[in-house]
């Protein structure tokens, strides 16, 4: 029996190649988490277990990419970068990103019980993110674009140290708190954690306020002149790779160990001293340490 | 502390919004479900316990996302349908696919250890998927759509069904029995299967011969003309709905029973019985039976 | 010389094959066709010899393209309709736009002098369009969107009528006519041309309210329901043609004359007693008269 | 009347802007040039005055569309390039590509009976033209692309100078001389044309060698270092340009005159020496001689 009579469906099928030498970015997003970290009585404003538990599926993500770069995490939220030669499923759009999706939400569902044991997943609250990949054409974007994520986790994060400090240990009620906060600036918050509360919030945990930095671990290298680390790895697009330089190149990625950091990725000085990470050469593996 | 400095890379975000007053069908697959399937030792040629599976997981998405109006499943594939008046978030493509991964994916997940109380997942073994979107202009071609994978699952499971038979109860190596099927059509697997085996392929179990029809249960109708059902629902697209309709309509296709049958969806019958499938409007609620 | 080494370039191009059975509509523009029309003093508020340049050039476009099945022309406008079937360039959109406007461009450009002999061409007031391609998935949309486009010239030339003989015949300055007809309906338009200036608007030249359709002739069939013409032709995908039926088909199409009518085809009519222009189907060519 | 209730088809018309920060090359190609350059006896291998037609119409459509930094020409083909910051009509797809294919052909048409004023245009032959636009993420691979036409320019003529020459003067037909072509490099096509006929290829006409660079003439600067030319424009785009700098920037460069050049643009000396091309910042007009 030929399936030929309605086989012409598949002409309807639309291509989704991603530009070529672009960086590509896959971000993805926890649904509906407002609901579910109240069912589940997250911590306010941060919960370490369920931040840890993001970083934990997001490592799996990494290691069972090998072409993944980078990623950097906030919140519920986690972005995935893909270096401009990356060939992974000829950069088509839809598989990149659902594949992605798919194996974070598998680790994070099956993870779930060591970060929260005494909460077992209780449907129809399971958790579950939507994503969606985008294109930078240059270094420069893509570290603006890490830039623009860091510097939300540090707003967003300042504003809800305040604002639950300000319900938590000051009492007022949530109302009151964002009426109160309404129009500060930085400096403002700042002085309300301090002059009220004699918060520091220099003195906050990293992971809260720098976020996560997912990348593969080889040896630091010394700072460079910032020039370097900026030179645009997508002009040289002739060194096109073959399928067996790739492949090892791949083997040489799951080597190396996949650490978890919190730390300033705006400033030149992340990059210069791991540039494995924007050229997409494998550095050298540090010693045991 | 403002963020307007690098908020340009949102700049970059592209649309994909899906054209209107189309069907639109998110296919879903397993990623490398033949090496998981050897690792957790799938039963040949079908698994019961893991078609079942991925029908829980599909009925978990149906009743998350009532904008759906059937699904259907073969193997490791899932197709889940839209309707071309469906609005959900604005249809765009990379939202309604990743969500519906991401929900698939979570509840294969919870649910696995209930369909294989046995078979702990072991990482990095664990099952995801990835999924793609296809719009069609008309019912007639989202029909042979669902008829192209029905037919599919024909030819794929008599296949199936005849080389495991011949491996398993004949003995044959792998090998020799894909040779032995090279070439063959319909009526020689049956025929195989029937005189060497004494197995009558039409009594085979429908879930492996039809596959998996999932749908929201109401009132069947009688019988029409096959030209009601074919009649072009996207032909009145002046009818837009208002969201307070449409969330009517979510409301009330919350309260239907999604089922699992195993029937022809190729001949008319199924859909003229079935009218609410189609014309998205929702029919009688069934007396409990 | 081998060209290899810069061939990789070619990987940038884009596929942009618009979705098969699909309406495809290219609606072309004049750009900056007011200040045009002012520097050639164009007769307001139509200009009979600008439109009969703008229908002149289109047919040109319809004879050299026999895929398309109808076009229609108001103001510096043009609307060309190619049928779901239609395979020209694998209806690659780029490639069905470009040829249009390009097409379109250079005939108008040439017939000029025949409709403006006293007013020849001076750069840089060189008459240009530009075009976008649109998909409808269903006869219905199609309908409709012809229709917008007649309402829409209905529209303008209503104001624009009253707006000039206001201005022309009773004296006023634009802004004081523009002034007076904020805000008015229809019935207060005609009046205005009725009581004032004597003027039945019902009596003005079809070109000027309806527009201008262009269509291939052949013999008209008498009224059918309105159901016939708008069984929808994208129902049958199946009947895909074969290359040979499809220059058969063009073959016959060029032998049809291209015909330039100032008619109602809003209403079912038009079309019931066309059918081949929604079919497809080259109709009965007409005895000479 | 109202025409709302036809609008919604305006939903059906698809965003297709262009990713920002790349650089946008709309290449236009003359269709079905084959046929006609038999019909207007262009002659062979070049037609000069084909050629200065072409570069005369893009020379106007550099002119009317100050943000083309340069184009480049050979034979029918014509390839026009916009800057990463250009911001014209959104940089949507369709938009640019049809202006620009609109302009060239109005001006071709136009400005025909100047080049052959012995060969009026005669309908149905009337020359029109299709385009595309791709876009580079890098200043490298623009490099890339218009080296890659340039070499194409070379391989081309070199070729059709050879094979014309064995036909005009060598008395072969055509079948011999292409067979004996057949799979000779460029050595021998030398070879062919200097010992055969004395003619020393590197003697042919530049325009014919080299193509056409049509780009806005300024003061040349001494030559750079190679890397000046190639740093990455795109890389800062954080310096988006306001609306009346980009205004400003467009008076400056409609002061500037277009040039016509048959020079290298492979090698980097090109580039350096009118670095305003790739920087899109206006250089010093020159004094007039």
């Amino acid at each position: 029996m030929a399936n030929s009579k309605f086989e012409y469906v598949k002409d309807f099928e639309q291509p989704d190649i991603l530009l070529p030498n672009t960086w590509i970015v896959v971000r993805i997003d926890g649904r509906g988490f407002h609901k579910l970290s109240d069912h589940y009585a997250f911590v306010k404003p941060n919960d370490r277990r369920a931040l840890d538990l993001m970083n934990a599926a997001a490592v799996e993500v990494m290691k069972e990419l090998p072409d993944l770069c980078i990623a950097y995490g906030i919140s519920d939220e986690f972005s995935f970068v893909f270096h401009p030669t990356c060939q992974l499923f000829e950069r088509r759009n839809g598989k990149l990103v659902t594949t992605i999706v798919s194996t974070f939400t598998a680790h994070y569902i099956y993870l779930w019980s060591i970060y929260f044991p005494n909460k077992p997943l209780q449907p129809p609250y399971l958790p579950s993110f939507d994503g969606r990949a985008v294109i930078y054409p240059s270094t420069r974007i893509l570290r603006d674009y890490m830039s623009w994520r860091q510097v939300d986790c540090h707003i967003n994060n300042l504003y809800n140290t305040t604002f639950w400090t300000m319900v938590q240990q000051g009492g007022m009620s949530n109302t009151d708190a964002e009426q109160e906060l309404k129009g500060t600036v930085s400096a403002d918050k700042n002085e309300i954690l301090f002059k009220r509360f004699g918060i520091n919030y220099n003195n906050e945990e990293e992971i809260y306020k720098k976020g996560s930095v997912l990348y593969r671990q080889y040896k630091l290298q010394e700072p460079k002149s910032a020039q370097a680390s900026m030179e645009d790895d997508t002009s040289a697009p002739e060194e096109k790779q073959s399928r067996s330089q790739q492949d090892k190149l791949k083997k040489l990625r799951r080597k190396a160990q996949v650490v978890v950091d919190h730390i300033d990725i705006i400033r030149d000085d992340f990059w210069e001293r791991r540039p494995w990470i924007l050229s997409n050469k494998p550095g050298t593996l540090p010693v045991e340490n």
